[in-house]
């Protein structure tokens, strides 16, 4: 099983006039870990443009348990859990720690990505050596 | 059915290196979506600062359908699919027009939201209205 | 001269815990409406992917004059005010009104761009009648 | 002289379809910049939701040197480099590299910050110790 791990201390511009961090936020989150997934399975985001070869995101869902606050670190664990033909599924789950205080579970999601050749825009076959990682 | 529609063009910060619009902005476009669903049905965000009492996106969840690109017409067509004593489900479906186009699908996301009473953040039950609305 | 106008609401997304909107969320009210004026003068956003000709910001200034709050309708009034060989010069002045309420003052930006022709990436010349209307 | 430091990795949502870090997102890498600044001279976030006393960005200045891209790691260095009465002013340098590359300056910002007692949103002044960290 691979995995990622990724944190962030969230600052004014990640939270909203509700005092907490904005749902949307922590799709940024999800993006900085699912990007750090991808490198540690031997696609680095910094490639891609020379590729051509990127992940597109063809779903997301997204579960918001518990808010986070400025200051807060939030931690993303990151898994590939499955891996298709043409599609890949990831999950991540958030936390939030207070400074001095302890983690507890903000928001859990999963992600569908698929790998899109530019600039035709062709979806391509996953890797068959991620194939195996979830079997 | 309480519908709202809204529309905005895409920009350069809605988009990414690759050549469309981010997973992420879309998000936000559906954020717009929701506020002006709100506030036809009574509850504008102007509002909420005064009476402290907010909507609180509580699960997310996308379909991505087709890429949308920089200067396309994106409208975002909200509708309240149901409520419940203490949650609302919201579902969105989204439009991209290039000039001279025609509209054509993008994507699809369905929240559920909850009525959060701040500062204490207690959960608030849905306006009986509502309840009758999509009965 | 040349000017264009373009109008938001506030949505949570562009507000942050300190109750109003975050000084970043205003660059993309300004985004909206240099697009908005870069289209009156003839260049389009969706024209730029075609031609590989897109505009680049190479300074912004910014005066944050008084907050905006939720549910504010804002309004940028977008200026060309100098155009010299690579380089145009642009004004911006924002403006924010509660729901019945008065448009206060709240922002004033300038920002410099250039032309820039992909992929290779080198500096353009602006056209000779934008150098015309500022004169 | 008080300095902070942080960097951080270019994604996707960072970047836009002109292949490179769209403007807007440089502000973010610099609030996050100004944030750890703070900290250093004793004014972390996670305490201002719990005093009230906030910091607020009067005016911003950025010059964009040279375009950064995916993958690249972003370096901010943030100084104090002016204090008076009511304002404070910082200082941001702005570096790229890329994976094996070398460092290079793309961006430098000035930011101009006041501190603001919410909620009734007057101004304070800043506290004397930092008067004398500029003289």
């Amino acid at each position: 099983m691979i995995d990622a791990e990724i944190s962030e201390t969230v600052i004014f511009y990640d939270t909203d006039c509700g005092g907490v961090v904005s749902n949307i936020a922590y799709l940024r989150y999800v993006e900085k870990a699912r990007t750090a997934l991808f490198a540690a399975l031997g696609m680095p985001a910094a490639g891609m443009m020379d590729t051509g070869l990127f992940l597109a995101v063809v779903r997301t869902e997204i579960d918001y348990r518990a808010p986070a606050r400025l200051g807060d670190e939030i931690r993303v664990v990151a898994s590939l859990v499955a891996v298709e033909k043409v599609r890949a599924t990831c999950a991540f789950r958030l936390s939030a720690t207070a400074p001095g205080g302890e983690a507890r579970p903000v928001a859990a999601a999963t992600q569908i990505v698929a790998l899109v050749q530019l600039p035709e825009g062709r979806p391509r076959r996953m890797p068959s050596e991620w194939l195996r990682l979830t079997e």
